[in-house]
């Protein structure tokens, strides 16, 4: 069992010329479902500290291996699993499914950052809110990866 | 010196809330960089053969590491190189760099592959075409890589 | 009352460097709404005749005007109302709220097509099936617009 | 003659599943003109103020007509006239083009605004400085629309 799952209909738009779901799209469906599994446990992706300073999770890296291609009006599984909690990053792990088939599986890994007004980034910690809320719904020792 | 290079403009539409390019674009430029190169070297994603089948590329897999963010106006270097020619699937290695600075470096192999009418695929031998014109402009043992 | 609303949540890919939604978007929610609203009453955006020969709907043209940006979470309803079905071609109303605020308002006409495998279109009158079904869902003499 | 023309290649992200571009793509296109026109004249879509003030350009309305689908691979012109300066917007009109064939017409209104950090937008006039450069490019009797 996934730790946690969201299910999402292929859009037209999403398709290309060879009539299947165009290969970028798997990374936003990645971070759509990141997204929603922090809603689902009271977080949001970006938050701004009682100091005016914001927080974002740019992403580290990325991949997709992709092993059956999905198609217009399909709906997708989108399982997610946290693969690691890290000192200043999070891991993801993020499997497709249409029914029975296994489309695609990725993983995503992102770092918790200072986001300045200036564009930069700042590397930091955890919040003891994300690191609390996460470990809460996906307990270290009880991986189903 | 990579095999090949080309230069991409960062669109306002790329950007994020965050204020930097969003991180699924950069498995677009990667796609773009390729279908660049096979364009100077003669060659096509999707091609018909003389009895009317199509030939197309859809991808196995594909990463990004992130190192620096790129922003809007930037002028993005995209650098590829072969890394690989198999029977049936060809892998490059992408980064991307703004002046000296690199900002993400990717990985993407890709299958050559019938595409059917009803959307279903089937995977074979690289045609020779291709297997040629790939080998003529990056010889498997002068690897810049 | 709208013929069809749907409710939408902002995602994080969909806001741009200026903290809002990139207003490009606003063409694709028409069209997944217009997709959503033919679901909804058993039609699909492409559909293939006994014969063989692909029906789609290729847009004519497309508008909308802004009122007030919509925001990364934010969930928007989409209120479709078919303006008018022609010999050959339907034309949508589409507004995008936020609780009681408006955000948008766009309309979006669309034409029956052949789409032919050389990817020519040629404009046809509305299938049968299209007509009465939409007529049902939206009697010509109670428009809500 | 158009004021600003640009090209631009059709990317294969770009298509969707009828084989042809995804109408959506219009608008980017209609906006990435816009700012290489901008820039063009020495103007930057997004600016500071000395007193730290961000001014932006949010859109208040765009349309766009399609009379033939444009494909991928193909070369689009992208032409340009600048069809009012207001006093708190500018209108544009852009037509897409492949060799003789126009593929597209849009029109794009544009307000000039302050963008507070909170996601608030506050019309204003436009700067002199928009102002004039866009005036001494595009004279007010010369109109070429």
């Amino acid at each position: 069992m996934p730790l946690f799952t969201m299910t999402r209909r292929v859009q037209f738009s999403e398709t290309d010329m060879a009539g299947i779901v165009h290969f970028a799209n798997f990374y936003r469906w990645m971070e759509e479902t990141e997204h929603e599994y922090l809603r689902s446990i009271g977080l949001k992706i970006m938050s701004t500290l009682p100091d005016g300073r914001v927080i974002g999770w740019p992403r580290v890296s990325c991949s997709c291996s992709y092993t059956a291609p999905a198609r217009y009006d399909d709906l997708i599984d989108c399982r997610l699993d946290v693969e690691r909690v890290g000192v200043r990053s999070v891991t993801y792990q993020i499997e497709f499914w249409r029914a029975g088939t296994k489309l695609a599986a990725g993983r995503m890994k992102t770092a918790c950052c200072l986001c300045h007004p200036d564009g930069t980034l700042t590397s930091i910690d955890l919040t003891e809110e994300f690191r609390s809320k996460i470990h809460e719904s996906a307990p270290p020792n009880s991986s189903s990866s």
